[in-house]
């Protein structure tokens, strides 16, 4: 099976081409001058089947580096299985994700990576890969990480928030950063003081402060700043590169940016949630609107400026890239736990659909430029977590996972509009966007086009990752 | 006439691939899976020329954004013209010259231009542009700029140096980075502070410290942090877009890093000059030795750390491109005017032959990344100055400036060895790197190959630039 | 004659202390337990007077270091004389000043310095010493400078602003501040980058936009965060000490607090108008009412948080002082000559009478410590300009220059109500103030008590400085 | 009785200034113009003693504010009592200590309490207080912290290393610092990551890396740095007012200017044995000798220029003052514990009794100026700690608590010369110092003179503390 995408702009991290996508099978077999003929051979008479991407751009397939698919949380589970989470991956041109494989305290990793190979194994529609959680650092547990990097899981996550269950102590972050730096994994930390929050929000529920609005307030930025510069200083000690996931306070990128301009290798992602959302307007909405968006690192105040922090971190590099952390709950029989304590509210917001729509709006806004649209939403992603060649680039050899996307096109976002995640509302609802993912191949098949849907469960393979390639 | 480089590996900014390059005339065709065989045809057969790259580097033409060709300089002339300078530049693997055209005070703009465009033309081995010099700026140059972008001249340079030469003080460089804001053009700022550094050059001479050495004495890094922090202060408050030529100082690239870190559009250059030697081993060598390494911004003390920051700037992206500002002079009969006066040694430092070479040695001792040596000598050049997609990057469509780069090839430097610049002696005798440049093709042509060289003055050809590609 | 404070609590730059103040002549002759008995002896039998400060402040007199009687400016002269803007000075507590003696291009030092001597001998209500200005850096004033220590002036200013009326250039300033770090002389700068100042206000005025308000819009804080940056690094270069006049704009705290964080002696003045006033309020102030504030530098935007910022300053003491920069101009006569052209009105604000008020009030809202207060306002002056012991302290042998200040007293600030210097309008009318100076002596003489005012012209002696002692 | 100390030069934070000093039983009655006559009195004539203290330096007399005498630590127990620590303090011109009262985890604050003022009562040769350790945040100590101010203990010590012994949590932290916010007591922090620096301890001894050099490299810079910052933040989260002890790390004194800069209440104690001692020379010291300088924080890397920097923070007011943190143990049957293991040696270094003589050294090479000597010995100790008016000044209605010290004397540092101190050894054998403790009075008791010691146990007397009278 053949296919040539013709007329199209290909947009890269650097620049943009005029060029044809020749796909021959499941890769991308070339990258030509436009006009489909080559040494005198037209190209569009071989092909079995030509994609007009005149006016339209064409770029390498999303990659959501950061969800949480049938995440068990809180006594419940996030609402997405592999299957509907990502078949909406697919809708909206994300064609891998990267989600996390949980081992906790006491369990063997192995186990927990073969639990979620289960979960997955068959059910999806875009391509997969893991980052392992460790959620339990011990002796075991650091002797299982040895074998990560030939079952192609390269990155692991610790929590500094969590306490009693997923929490890592300082001791247990510093082994396991050993073995980062000894193995080249990469160390992703959710950086929070878990422990002084939790005195904070049991002081507010003691206080009968218990709406939505005040897990904001328990999460406060301050907790966020201190356990990045800890993570950074221990980082710096043992020499293990770190990822900080989901960073949302302005205070935390700029202790990324003083360690980057000192050359460490320390990397930061922000969600849309933080580009867009607020907590005055969000997570302080009346009555319990605000549960919708509890996910963690929490909103911050539009007053203090994180937003447009963020922004400017992804403009300067400070942020590499954008992941959704897609955990998504249903307001009805999960949400609602939390009725009455916000803290038992399932922390998630649903958007591994949006992702691509809602960063590419920023290129309208002026916020950042195409190319940047690219690099932060797929080359780096690839890069970063060692699938670049075959992800994240529209070259020869590289996995033919590729978005149409068209500048003049109109998404509307929300339930019964665009909605293909399991939930029962959305974050976005009524967010507009001035563009529009036209067609999208995963491995060569089309997905998505304009007569809808054609994925399927299982079309999704396993991504075996190599070691980071963005390394300096 | 039809040219297929097959079995290398592609090197990009952003990662590597296995990829045959097939070039039609001038053009890349296109960046195919390796094999040569596309949707049956076997184009090794139907090519006109088939180069071997296998276990090579196929990467992007390298681009010299600074040279000074034929430059008069303190009563001579840069030793190269644009004949030998580009052959030199060939020779190494640099494909695209950006010179400077020069316009002094009372001279006007388009005369300056059409005067190196008649010292330019018919004469280049390589691809060649220009940036505008505006050694007066006032009503007339100031109106001038107006019509730069239409010729293709999209970036100008300020001095804060040279007083009575090319300076200009800060309410003329106020004015021109207004029309560097409006028309979009780019500003190139010589940042050091000229009038207190020739308080310090005449006292110093009036001390009888008339060596060599005393040129970095009086050259201090303040006066060069400084006016980096003033050029960036002119271009916050205009919105000029500001790349600072020639950065030496570590404290300039802390300036550099500060505006970075708050999103302005400020960037930077460093030279191979400042990654390599040093004021303590070069400048201040025996005798008049160290009037080979006289430029300015002068080498720095190594005591200092100032080379260790350069290349750290480089990793960071705080510098984010490498030039030569290649200004040859001859010992005899150029440099040696400045016997017994330091201050009347002709600037500068040839290396325009080297700079693929000296980075490339960047990669093998772990300076830098591949990726990170084809961004800072090729991709990042032609975005920052408008040239991306034609050039400095290996895509259908662009030019054919290839260079085919042996990794396990090697290359000693110096006279009577590698050298073809017009120079009597190298700044650069006998640095010896773990690499050589195998094959270079410019617009589809082969300029260079293991039976050596095959190029012509004229082949080269003047590229009309657009604006940049860099900003954010 | 002798005098005792009784019952007073005395505050020093470190705290406070129950103490009675004896005067002996002009100077401080103990300071004892109070109670006024010493070894048998009751004190308060033996003295001449008595001044009862029981619930009152007992602090050194307040020290203005920025002052211009007399000033010609701009084709009209500041509208106190040394007799009017002393005795203005002694209502308000300030029993010293330090004015600035004017050398200008062409001019002899010495000529200017007799100059200012002559106007101000015999006509001062309180002490008085002189700072120099260079207003023509060459030869002849360097020269010049050499017998400055010696004539008690051990500090002089030099102009970045003012173009071809006080403005040094940046090879002369390198020169003059050689000649600061040889003598120990303080080199203060009015930070301002006049050539681009020069060119903005040109267009504006060009645009037609000639209300007071432009004035604020030409001198933008990137101007003064520019210059005072490359003040601090010819002052890094040269090893001058370095006080920078007037600050106003955050952006130029920040690069105090960078340099003074290296350890280097830089230091920094802010003035009563730029913590209270804005650009916004009082230079936006409808029709010609903002030429009351037009000063430079201007004042800044509220909304950028200038002025926040400059209290933040004092408390961490990235400033060091308070001084008033009194350049008084009337309306009528004077500020008019900028109608319909705001480069034309005359620059200054007069507070020399309401200086120690305006920062008392800083005490109430708990911006500052009443330590604070009495440091930025008598004791530091008196070490950065080198008359400790005899100035800025209360302690034996110390000048009797002493305030009684009542904290449940209330001052209302305006004409008609507290105003005595010689202008028709005041910056702080309808300032409230919650406290009050009630009784002033000068050298052991009271100047201003509960009767009113017993000063005259010719109390007030030159003072000879010595080097600043506030250097590290 | 009635002292009169003539002749000299009394010294203060602020300046100098020559006066006499009269002493009236415990207290200082007057500052005087030299000359002891006062209003026709010669008081020379009234008084029961004079001293002589011309061409001297009458300084406040020293304060210590961080001792450990009889402290129990590592099964053994610091080698000085109250007796002979508080005897050796006074022969070295320190006549306040303030030592640390222990509440371990489970025991009562107030029994700790008063377990130490049952060991310190009737010994003490100088006057003396008490911080309090709570080594164990719990909801009891928390409730006993409410009565600390009313007993006169306005600042408390918690530990971030330790774990097992002293070591507070992130959520014990940050419980304990509301409750100094609330009560406006000052939190006292060890800032060192405790658990991640056992980790390295661990795997050093594991490695066989068992000498005192080890103890120094366990306890890396990264960890000093981070847990600074950490309590920076939990102190921005609060409002709690911070004071760093024994700082050792420049990136630590980095953290502190950094909140410092921002107007935050943070400060920074460091030590003799920072400025002088290093990794290299003392803890690196061959065999079993480095054993000597085992303390924590540790000696640092001379080469990474810590000890410059923490003199240069002593200058830049980014360090606050200077405590020994005498903690001291003999070798023999003590340091010797941790033969072949070091982390079995007891911590510490005993200097309480040459504190005040090696800062003076610092005056002698020009590191501080003798006003900041005083600062930073006793001063601001005192405001620190809530005692001054009472100490660290010499006013009327002080405690007479003075040093005559002779810039023209000498004292040779060692065993069998002024070691007074119940060691058998010392860290600072064949330091010589260009000054000399004369005459050392202790509220108004002459303790020391050239004809000895005069000093008795029960002289000293506890020192009710308020609070803090540095904030801003």
């Amino acid at each position: 099976m053949t296919t040539l995408i013709t007329g199209g702009t290909v947009v890269s991290a650097t620049g943009r081409t005029q060029a044809d996508v020749l796909v021959d099978g499941e890769t991308i077999a070339a990258v030509l001058s436009p006009g489909s003929t080559l040494l005198g051979h037209d190209l569009a008479v071989g092909v079995d089947r030509v994609i007009d991407a005149t006016g339209k751009y064409v770029v390498p397939g999303g990659i959501d580096a950061h969800t949480h698919m049938e995440l068990p949380f809180g006594g419940t589970a996030a609402s997405d299985t592999f299957e509907t989470g990502t078949r909406a991956a697919a809708w909206g041109g994300t064609t891998t994700i990267v989600d996390f494989a949980v081992q906790r305290a006491g369990e063997r990793v192995q186990d927990g990576l073969a639990a979620w190979h289960a979960k997955a194994a068959g059910q999806c529609a875009v391509d997969y890969s893991f980052h392992q959680i460790i959620g339990g650092v011990d002796a075991d547990s650091l002797a299982a990480m040895d074998s990560l990097v030939d079952e192609g899981i390269t990155s692991f996550k610790l929590f500094m928030a969590y306490p009693g269950v997923f929490y890592s102590d300082d001791a247990q972050i510093l082994r396991a950063m050993q073995k980062s730096a000894d193995l080249g994994l990469l160390t992703m930390m959710h950086a929070e003081n878990g422990p002084a929050i939790d005195v904070l929000v049991e002081q507010l529920l003691a206080q009968g402060k218990t709406d939505p609005y005040y897990h904001g307030v328990a999460r406060a930025w301050q907790m966020e700043a201190e356990a990045t510069h800890r993570a950074i200083m221990l980082g710096h000690l043992t020499g293990a590169p770190l990822y900080v996931v989901h960073v949302s306070a302005k205070q935390a990128v700029e202790q990324l940016a003083i360690a980057r301009d000192r050359g460490q290798n320390v990397f930061g992602e922000t969600c849309p949630q933080y580009l867009y959302l607020s907590l005055e307007e969000h997570l302080g909405a009346p009555g319990f609107e605000g549960a919708k968006y509890v996910c963690s690192t929490p909103l911050r105040s539009r007053a203090e400026g994180h937003q447009d922090h963020m922004w400017q971190g992804l403009r300067t590099n400070d942020l590499q890239m954008v992941s959704t952390d897609h955990c998504p709950f249903c307001m009805k029989g999960q949400k609602e736990l939390g009725v009455g304590d916000f803290s038992k509210i399932p922390n998630g917001i649903g958007s591994v659909e949006h992702r691509m729509d809602l960063m590419y709006q920023g290129v309208v806004t002026g916020e950042i430029t195409l190319e940047r649209w690219v690099e932060i939403t797929s080359t780096t992603p690839a890069r970063m977590f060692g699938m670049y060649g075959r992800k994240g680039v529209i070259a020869p050899g590289a996995d033919a996972d590729v978005v149409v996307y068209d500048p003049q096109g109109h998404t509307s976002i929300g339930l019964g509009k665009t909605h293909h995640m399991s939930m029962d509302h959305s974050a976005w609802e009524g967010f507009e966007i001035d563009g529009h993912v036209d067609v999208v191949l995963s491995r060569g098949s089309v997905l998505v086009d304009e007569a809808g849907y054609h994925g399927r469960p299982g079309h999704g393979q396993f991504v075996k990752r190599g070691l980071s390639q963005y390394l300096i």
